[in-house]
């Protein structure tokens, strides 16, 4: 890709980002995954790939606005009007459109192009491991969600079906299982090297809430009269 | 404690919880812990440390509003105007005011008697392991500060003096530094149990965020032209 086009796909990211998890670390982050994966596979277009990378998250600010909103579909459009505006020609921007579509796995549609499946992966592999907790924090304290929520003894929840938002149903519903979802074999290794950083951190902090609050309550009956 | 007086305090401090990380399920955390650790010390006032740990951070409200506020100092003048006019007496007044006000170290006021002490390390402990890791993240999402910064060059930083505010500025200056600073023993034991699981998740971090940009950098310069 020609520096001078990856430049303004850049600065056109760098205008459509707003939260601090979603922030342009995790753009430079997902493309730099997503370029190592690409040595691994065969075919790949690197220039749809870097500008697909570039631009997957440009309609998040959209989706955070308006929560019913798909983000990917919202970033397919913009990238559509924005590509042909800049020069770049119909084809390379159906592909990248398409890509940036597909990325998400709140939609119905999987990747097929291998270019949407590296991005898909690269992606995944930003919500594994301990980053995808770190990250997966940063956003509940943007959006107001807690850590756990309490069952109806008052003793922590690990985060069952049909309980309250909370990190730890997060974690269970959405992190935990990501590692099986992954669509090249590069991606499903990197991911693969991380999971256990995520889950002991998870059953470490799952402890510490859960004896604080097991040993407590009962000596504080014990102090109430 | 009477169960009334404790739900008077309960009720006030729930009327003054704003944000998530700092929010009522701290101070409940905080409560336990503080009776776990007053079961091996001598002479402990088991009221002037309840309405204590249940009004130990009503001031962070006004602190979050202007960062120039201690919250401690805040929070203890409140408990002066609150607690006589619930018909507490001015020593216990005097007491649970003086445990607000010496609970955070960034003031140089440290505790001196023992409810004072087991508040200040009951505080400190919601800080280590994972726990503290988790709260300090989710604070980081809801004041928009960064994971990390990136030094001159374009790698992650971990957080050396000088640099700009993030998560790992916080874990290296703050989160790591806290395991020495107790004054019970009971509060050192139950933080050096959580030691671990904090330092092995900073570090999983930091290496999957360096891999991604180290080898990155250079894959993307190879695609550019």
């Amino acid at each position: 890709m020609k520096r001078s086009d990856y430049e303004t796909l850049e600065r056109y990211m760098l205008d459509c980002m707003t939260d601090s998890a979603h922030d342009s670390e995790h753009i430079y982050r997902v493309l730099f995954v997503a370029l190592d994966i690409a040595r691994f596979e065969e075919g790949v277009d690197a220039d749809v790939l870097i500008a697909a990378c570039l631009l997957h998250d440009i309609g998040r600010r959209e989706q955070f606005e308006n929560p019913s909103l798909e983000h990917a579909l919202v970033g397919a459009e913009k990238a559509r009007k924005f590509l042909p505006a800049q020069g770049f020609d119909q084809n390379f921007t159906d592909r990248v459109a398409s890509c940036i579509a597909r990325h998400s796995y709140r939609r119905n549609d999987p990747p097929s192009a291998i270019e949407e499946k590296i991005l898909f992966d690269a992606d995944k592999i930003d919500v594994a491991g301990a980053l995808g907790i770190a990250r997966t924090l940063i956003y509940a304290g943007i959006v107001g969600e807690p850590l756990y929520s309490l069952d109806p003894a008052g003793n922590v929840s690990r985060g069952e079906a049909g309980e309250p938002p909370s990190f730890f149903r997060e974690y269970r519903f959405k992190l935990e299982k990501l590692y099986d979802r992954f669509f090249t074999a590069r991606g499903r290794e990197i991911a693969a090297q991380r999971r256990d950083a995520a889950a002991s951190f998870c059953e470490s902090l799952y402890e510490e809430v859960r004896t604080a609050r097991g040993s407590g309550k009962a000596l504080l009956q014990d102090r109430l009269e």
